[in-house]
């Protein structure tokens, strides 16, 4: 098989010198990817710049990006050139990118400005309405600054959503063995089993790993693997998941051929 | 001579998964330890998690710190216990933290319910004393979620001022000699050598380093080490300016025997 692995974590750039970072350290990731080349697979590896690697070898090509906007573009580079018979997105992507920022003074000199432009505040629907209509105006008219200035109190920063990666994934790779992930924090086994069969449904994945940020630390990491008819296989350790998925897309992939 | 460099760059957590991280190889700081180690002098390095680090040698010790809180905690710690000759501050420092995030729905709810107690908005001054004071309710009392939900368009961040470390640094070594460092983004060099000197009297710096993204790349890093008379002296790659550094504050120590 050839597989396609992103793992990593995006960052969506505020300025010149900051970014918003989705953590991941990429370590399941790599435990997937050396899995699968172990059995004699092709894999291609997609991730981001302080995230682990696999161990280099022969049939294992890396690519690595930063932000959602360069993962999409490569994602589509390398769906027009192969056809992936798995794709295991285990890559943390930023739901969300900059819009603009803007100083606390700032915003409310503009929002006030065009508030007083309405002719019946005291109308709950008016202003709500008007809020709405100046806070996206706001939002998407202002220029971003190449650094922002640290002369304010308080800071703005507006953030709209990013492209569901994995909805692109399935469109142009429909015949795939799709893994999906889906990270929670603090949520019961059946919520997160419910949470995680939602998200295979929504983006017809044919596996989700679903884990949560607080039974993970660096001697285990809890996590289900969900298929469509919503029946879990339990790993309890990075290792036991990586197994799980490679097992899982290998018969997947026999039942297709 | 004991020498403190801070280097690398801070993060502040928005959420248990994502955090806005300022940039910093890390690089300028690691050559001017390497420096001032093989000057023989003693160098106490902190630093930040992906940044580089000087080769290990018996006259370096090394701290790791994430945020703008854990870089202050640590470096009260070290002035209680030492008197550093020299503070080299390089590290690039969050001038914000997250104060709280909300959705676009949520946000413009709680402001219109707030703003319709108010009994004349059809007054400018009102409504922006209304503004301000309701941004700032909304923004102090909303808890943190522990991650943020992708279950809306926009999403609004507020982040308020950290605590100037630079400032604090003179405060606690009065007697230190203080290297102050200033990023700035496309000026002219008149202003970066202006905004620098600003710096420089206000932290009550022995020197600051002011720089220019627009002039920094792998090949050259431009940068004028400034004094309170006003005087800079040009570096155009990160060894000159480690260079510059180690001799004028080994210059200034001499000066104070």
């Amino acid at each position: 098989m050839h597989i396609l692995i992103t793992a990593g974590g995006t960052s969506e750039k505020i300025d010149r010198v900051r970014s918003i970072t989705n953590h991941s350290t990429g370590k399941l990731g790599k435990q997937i990817a050396e899995d699968f080349l172990a059995n004699g697979h092709q894999v291609t590896y997609l991730t981001t710049p302080y995230a682990l690697r696999p161990l280099a070898t022969t049939n294992l090509a890396v690519l690595e990006i930063e932000t959602t906007k360069e993962l999409e573009t490569v994602l589509i580079e390398l769906f027009e050139e192969t056809q992936f018979d798995s794709v295991v997105h285990s890559m943390a992507v930023s739901d969300f990118t900059t819009e603009t920022s803007l100083t606390e003074d700032s915003f409310i000199e503009k929002l006030a400005e065009q508030l007083m432009k309405k002719t019946n505040l005291s109308d709950l629907s008016t202003l709500i309405e008007a809020l709405y209509q100046n806070i996206d105006a706001i939002s998407q008219t202002d220029q971003q600054e190449k650094k922002i200035s640290s002369d304010t109190d308080r800071l703005l920063l507006f953030l709209k959503k990013n492209p569901k990666i994995i909805a692109m994934i399935r469109k142009k790779q429909p015949r795939t063995i799709l893994v999906g992930f889906k990270l929670l924090v603090g949520v019961s086994k059946e919520k997160l089993i419910r949470v995680g069969l939602n998200t295979l449904h929504k983006n017809e994945c044919d596996f989700v790993l679903a884990n949560d940020l607080e039974t993970i630390n660096s001697n285990q990491h809890l996590g289900f693997l969900i298929n469509p008819s919503g029946q879990s296989e339990v790993a309890k350790t990075k290792a036991e998941i990586a197994e799980k998925i490679v097992k899982n897309v290998e018969a997947n992939w026999r039942l297709k051929q």
